[in-house]
């Protein structure tokens, strides 16, 4: 169940056709788009979170996630950047463990290219989404009367400083539907910036 | 915000009293005892996977997990005992970061108490979800014509060898509400077996 190269379109990677109908087939729930992204921490310590999907990057299978640049997991993942998405459709039954490789892309990424797909991902998310970028720094203390100050954003300024885009290259899919008791193993076998290969095996759940 | 040491229950550790709260508010979805586990495997890479939450260990705030001792992550875990929990409410929009150690008790744990609470989370789990322990281990490659063959249990029979509890010991539980947009961090302050402190600070979410 090989792709085959250059012949064959990513968006035909076998795992991505099951992550496509679990995204239909769980359409109906707001939190279909969430899922568990895992990472390493200073002293090696695991870290889970809770992020949105932001669709693919054109013609690759690189997952978008949009984050603060001032969290922590910023600096870690600049120092570790392996992560494991786990992805569960609470409808559907079925589980996504996508593994890979973290690209962080901030403001002083160096590669134009990138900093476009910053923009446009910043531009895909709606002004509400853009505008906790304005807020405090996430996890820093707060005192009970700090009041919430009114922020305001014009809808056509580019990215502010505070916002990043994560993405996540895929080398490994363990998918399993807990419904039909069906697991599957895909690993890329081909590394390629518009082509990858894919094996898949079946396993037991 | 910190308990009373001795004097203070572990039943009112404050984040407990909130997950509690999720969990009752969160009670008729099927899906709000699962959560996503993360460690660290082989070569430090991330590892993350749904699990179902069977329940505190009595006196005390471990959080129990059954695992099958037959896949990977058992002795991954041995060789790195950290762990943290994700768990997002997808009703109540309320997320439980929580972070410990992880104690893998299977057959071949040497301690007696150890291996009664094993015992007992084994009973406790209803004979459908014990049946899955006798199955093929996970992750053995299955050829498409693998037949299903009956297995049957006696109920009163105890826990056999595949079977394998994890209980992790939080020691940091960052809690927000999407809802409220209210963040809270706890961080324990001192460790025992029979009560521990908590420090709560709120912070920017």
């Amino acid at each position: 169940m090989a792709g085959g190269g250059a012949a064959a379109s990513t968006l035909s990677s076998p795992w991505r056709l099951l992550l496509q109908r679990a995204l239909d087939t769980n359409a109906h729930l707001k939190h279909s788009t969430f899922f568990q992204l895992a990472t390493v921490g200073g002293g090696g310590r695991p870290a889970n979170r809770t992020v949105v999907f932001r669709g693919f990057q054109e013609h690759c299978d690189k997952i978008q996630i949009n984050t603060d640049a001032r969290s922590n997991k910023i600096g870690e993942i600049k120092e570790w950047p392996l992560g494991e998405i786990c992805w569960y459709f609470t409808d559907s039954w079925e589980q996504f463990r996508i593994s890979g490789i973290i690209d962080v892309i901030d403001g002083s990424c160096p590669d134009p290219a990138k900093l476009q797909q910053r923009e446009k991902a910043w531009f895909a998310s709606s002004v509400k989404s853009r505008l906790q970028y304005l807020g405090p720094s996430p996890g820093v203390p707060v005192a009970n009367d700090d009041h919430v100050t009114d922020v305001h954003l014009d809808p056509s300024a580019g990215p502010v400083d505070a916002y990043c885009l994560l993405t996540l290259d895929p080398e490994k899919v363990d998918y399993v539907n807990l419904k039909s008791n069906q697991r599957l193993m895909f690993t890329r076998t081909q590394e390629g910036d518009e082509s990858s290969d894919w094996m898949a095996k079946k396993v037991s759940p």
